[in-house]
């Protein structure tokens, strides 16, 4: 039984060994170096840039600004399932941020390319700048864009009427949050890719992605090339969170190659990575919530600025999405959103692991809590009341929940788990210890919102082997062993007969939209189940003619087919797989690509034990309870590796990480791994992760998701916890020792 | 119409600009280089292999002999529909012919793997050899593979009665033919492969080969492996000819891999391709046939006797089909045939275009030339009289012929454009010319005797372009360019659309069984136009919905769809294709695996036209008409260019080409191209290739094949015309000068 074991991780080997080869490993014949000239200024306009010293230097075989290049707006984040502002530019005559592209150069190697930057003399006009989303969106602000303002969405929408339910209720809680600017910094530095366009007009790009096919999108519209000329090879890519979404060095080092006429690799610096890559969007939220004292919402409103950065990218999506997570969780009649996604100086904030509903999640959950101890209630207790049952519509998706809530049961285990209720004694006088809790509802890809086409095609080999075919990309976090799981399941063979491909190429791969959205088990898995039962059909079909026996019958298993009242009689799935192709006509092959049948919710409680040092303001996350209902864990190893990973980013936002941005010049302060800080092995609290399966009836063999949904309420949970200790509530991410102390100041 | 257009070939561009990659150009890091030691001798049991100090040479990473591995006997051709006889292995302790491997070698670079060998000492225990098929028959012979004699097949049958057929027969005719041992000796010389073993126990081989999944199951059984462990990639091949059907230098190459753990390239020399690769199988013919006064064949009897050389590989299969071709062409109700395969101490001979025919049509077509001339018809009459009609059953497939007969057209064409019945004038009197014909039926696939599977994967890019995968390996023969063409007519895209793999990796491509018996556009070209079509369909139903007209109303062309009765109402297929994608649910894809539906013959008729020199004895070739019916000529120009390069190597055959082997020691005398005669470009006739179309019912657009064909009756033609200039008749290949003086002498 494929599914539901821990069976070796698909691409373990390789990366423990270190065989793994990553796209800054790949070396062409003839390979240059690009790199690019960032500019200093936070928002400037480029009146010159004099590259003729530059490309006089030996080994330089390009140099370019935006005077050298045609002007094609595209959108990074390239979805295209959407539509887009298209503001971004491979080189502009404008900067928007420190960090932002002014030129590029080509060398024979990095260090005479890093020569050459220093060779350009720029000149800038500066410009007026604005760093945050309250800047942007003051009088008189300097527009980055044009336009009147800063302002490039609006979304509102109100159901019921919010004002009526406030007026009803017995309470009303008025509350504001604010979350910080963070950056996955994952293993990889994000940004690199190696292309090399062939004498045949052909653009092949070597990029550390999550979307190939997205790549080749954004590609095909920033270089005018069609979809069929261009063919984008992911390698392994070493961890993504959403920052590798959509197009990133792609368009100016594969531009560099269409120059030169040379493979050209162009891999960002870990300093390029933290200034010019994409960081999870800072929200200010206002929220209004009405309350009766049962404990029942009677209205419940949202305002929320999202600060988009100096680029629109997702930003658009986010100021709708954040709607959704809102009104999404809770049981309300009454509910009010207005979002707006506004432009600031500061790097693009893109994608990153919750896609906003992280930053809802600290807004709802922290005010749930003082609603909570306000009215008297225990924080669960108040969460059973009031969270949508099966049946009812999530506004999510618009549809009716599907019958497979496991919130109770996550509650439950939660609550057994961390001794909910017990207060344990502190490690020293000045700290105070105590717990919270927090909840996530997530999706399971994006339906009906977005595209969730998935694709697989399989090949049955002669020896029962198979080769596994689809657009779904691993990234890191193991989808290919995932899939792997659930080809062998649907097909009958065993997990290490399956020779799997998961989005590596999109000239061999058949489509995906791509790794986002916690999509690839359930979208993913969807299609690889489906056409794994073609394959198993086609097997039993053709094994019920060599054994002269009905095909119900028949069962098939690890590689195996034998008659269900008489097991002894067997034949082995390469026996069939070559009588099919030598004798039966024809290979048993299957390809298909569709949508999954829905978006189940994933759920999750998690429940933080803190310990606060009232003396210095430090807080030590002394264990995680964490529960996730994931539907059916194909493999609990990495659906734990997972929610493991999530809490590692979950604590790091709910305490430290932070973009640290110098209010004078726009810089980033902190853009290297020593001051920003993360969490590292040592940094990591107890975690106990705890799987629910509350098994979806659309997902294959029940699985819901679990790539985003572990990092959601954590740092509510944490906020939750530190007030309990401490009886201040911070409101602003991270949590740092310093707003601690300043508040157990004022509260004395 | 993609079809029918001489586009530019698909490979033309990276072949004319050097860009293509064969395997002898992959490097891999850390590579090692491979040598062979071969053996002096045509018949020696291998009593000792001193490895030591070649073992010790600084730089030398494994040096073995057939001490130091398993002995698992395979068989190089390794085709997966038939019961072979395993008769090789990797090294033995006992050798077969001059050239036969001893030790092999691999070290870090060649110098060093050629100064290995040298320093291996051999002993020997020399045993007698035998080097024709005569010899290997006589009583008492030496048995190469132990057992009783030599013989390996003998395959008999009888249709009606043969001796009451000669009884009735007005005339009857005893005659002997013998063909030569010729070599391809294609512009890629034979044998060469690239293996790596990976950390992971995955072995892949990129290999100039016809036919990677053949190679890939000669080497699960050589090597022990599993299928799914092992990869086959084809890089562009420089010429097949069938030398490259089955295993060649991949087995040895791939165990070096193993041993060593190091990627390792094995590339046979020039004159190692020579002595040490498959050749066409030299036949022994005795024909009876009777004959009535009115051109009727009452009985017509084959026995041959075919030198298979060192190993089994093809000899059974070469040895069966020798009855089909014999009896296939004519309508006689009395027909015999036997067949013997032999061993002899020489190097094993393989497939090589024509699998055999080459050799029937030189002593059929010869033999009917005796015929016509002894009773007086002329010799296009006799064939016309004879050759099986529409709805007759062909004994090669033993189904009823398709209502597709080309060859009155073939004939009638061929005769108008030689001037059949003219004799021109010499070109001096010391000179004489004549003119001869002769017809050609040939296979399209092997259909039934042989697994026909081929398949296709298909999908559909955003632009409308669509990646095509196939198992048919393009071996230099263009069937990338013709299935790439059919792709695009049967979807209505543009050739220049289609991004096409054929063969290339086993991974990736679905399975073929491979190139060979003229199969590709036929049975390859049956899968792609069958998924081309699915993806027209599904086209088709995305644009009605789209263009709110039922699907029967549209029509698809060059990458549109509009509506029949108004063309200006369209759409392109690009948006149709992004609609699906993203709106209707998936992306367009297909996959076909089968057979394709029947076996249709191709016909051709070669006029040749020669003028003699009785004093030196010397033939030159003035014309070649050859009319030959494909079926529909998907590209005119592959076609031309099959019918042109098979022309080269049947004059060659006629004439000049044979590996001379010396009679005392078993060595090939001529293992060069300086030595080794073969046309090269100022040797041509003048050739005059004409297609005749008549459509099969069941090929893709009418296909039949072209392959083989052009080869087959060309030796047959310039012998008789030889007969038509000088009254001589020589029964055995290559007609040289010396063999025409010595029967003009003999005349006189």
């Amino acid at each position: 039984m494929p599914v539901g074991e821990r069976v070796e991780i698909h691409d373990g080997i390789a990366k423990v060994t270190g065989k793994a080869v990553f796209t800054g490993d790949i070396k062409l014949p003839g390979m240059l170096y690009a790199k690019v000239l960032r500019s200093p200024h936070a928002h400037a306009l480029i009146k010159n840039v004099d590259l003729s010293i530059a490309r006089q230097l030996p080994g330089v075989k390009a140099a370019i600004s935006f005077a050298d290049i045609p002007q094609v707006p595209y959108n990074g984040c390239g979805a295209p399932d959407k539509e887009l502002i298209h503001d971004q530019y491979i080189l502009n005559d404008k900067v928007r941020f420190v960090g932002d592209g002014v030129a590029a150069v080509a060398a024979v190697d990095e260090e005479t390319a890093a020569e050459a930057l220093k060779q350009i003399k720029v000149e800038y006009e500066i410009l007026p700048s604005v760093l945050t989303a309250e800047e942007a969106l003051a009088e008189g602000a300097p527009c980055i864009h044009g336009g009147e303002n800063n302002i490039l969405t609006r979304i509102a929408f109100e159901d019921g009427n919010v004002e009526k339910g406030l007026a009803e209720a017995d309470y009303v809680f008025e509350d504001r949050f604010i979350t910080s600017k963070v950056t996955p910094a994952s293993l990889e530095p994000c940004g690199v890719s190696v292309a090399s366009f062939d004498s045949q007009g052909r653009l092949t790009v070597w990029t550390s992605t999550q979307m190939p096919f997205v790549v080749r999108g954004i590609l095909a519209r920033a270089l005018n090339l069609p979809y069929g000329k261009i063919r984008v090879i992911k390698p392994f890519v070493g961890g993504g969170f959403g920052s590798r979404l959509g197009a990133i060095s792609e368009p100016l080092c594969s531009l560099l190659s269409m120059i030169t006429g040379k493979p050209v690799k162009l891999q960002f610096t870990r300093e390029e990575a933290f200034i010019a890559t994409e960081t999870r969007h800072p929200v200010i939220f206002k929220l209004r919530t009405g309350m009766t004292k049962d404990g029942i919402f009677t209205a419940r409103e949202m305002k929320a600025v999202v600060d988009t950065g100096a680029y629109a990218t997702h930003g658009p999506f986010i100021a709708g999405i954040i709607g959704s997570w809102f009104s999404g969780t809770y049981r309300c009649s009454n509910v009010k959103y207005e979002g707006l996604a506004v432009y600031t100086n500061t790097v693009s904030a893109g994608a990153f692991r919750g896609y906003a509903n992280p930053q809802v999640a600290f807004a709802v959950e922290s005010q749930l809590d003082i609603i909570a101890r306000k009215i008297g209630y225990d924080p669960v207790e108040l969460r059973r009341k009031n969270y949508l049952k099966e049946g009812e519509t999530w506004r999510f998706t618009g549809w009716p929940l599907e019958c497979s809530v496991g919130l109770p049961s996550c509650l439950e285990e939660g609550m057994k788990r961390i001794r909910w209720g017990e207060r344990s004694a502190p490690s020293s006088p000045s700290k105070k210890r105590g717990k919270g809790m927090a909840i996530s509802m997530h999706c399971s890809g994006g339906r009906p919102r977005l595209n969730e086409v998935s694709s697989a095609t399989i090949k049955l080999n002669e020896d029962g082997s198979a080769n596994v075919y689809t657009g779904s990309t691993d990234m890191g976090q193991g989808s290919d062993t995932t899939l792997a799981q659930i080809a062998a399941e649907a097909m009958g063979i065993k997990y290490t007969d399956v020779i799997f491909s998961g989005g590596e190429d999109t000239d061999v791969n058949p489509f995906d939209i791509g790794t986002r959205a916690s999509r690839q088990a359930y979208s993913g898995g969807h299609v690889v189940k489906k056409s794994g039962e073609i394959i198993r059909g086609r097997l039993l079909e053709h094994a019920s003619r060599m054994l002269e026996a009905p095909a119900n019958s028949l069962e098939i298993g690890s590689g195996e087919i034998w008659l269900k009242d008489n097991p002894a009689v067997r034949i082995s799935v390469g026996d069939v797989s070559r009588y099919a192709q030598i004798r039966g006509g024809g290979q048993i092959v299957a390809a298909v690509s569709e949508e999954p049948p829905g978006n189940p919710p994933a759920y999750g409680a998690q429940f933080a034990e803190v310990e606060v040092d009232t003396k210095t303001g430090e807080v030590a996350v002394l264990q995680v309870v964490a529960c996730h209902d994931v539907g059916r864990a194909i493999n609990p190893t990495v659906v734990e590796g997972q929610i493991e990973g999530a809490i590692q980013q979950g604590v790091g936002y709910a305490l430290l990480e932070n973009l640290v941005i110098d209010k004078k010049t726009g810089r980033i302060l902190n853009d290297n791994l020593l001051d920003y800080k993360m969490l590292t092995f040592p940094d990591m609290p107890q975690t106990d992760v705890c799987i629910i399966e509350a098994p979806s009836r659309t997902g294959p063999y029940g699985v819901k998701s679990v790539g985003e949904s572990g990092l959601v309420p954590t740092a509510a949970a944490i906020a939750n916890a530190i007030f309990d200790a401490t009886g201040i509530r911070i409101c602003e991410l991270p949590i740092t020792p310093e707003k601690i102390l300043d508040a157990l100041n004022l509260k004395e």
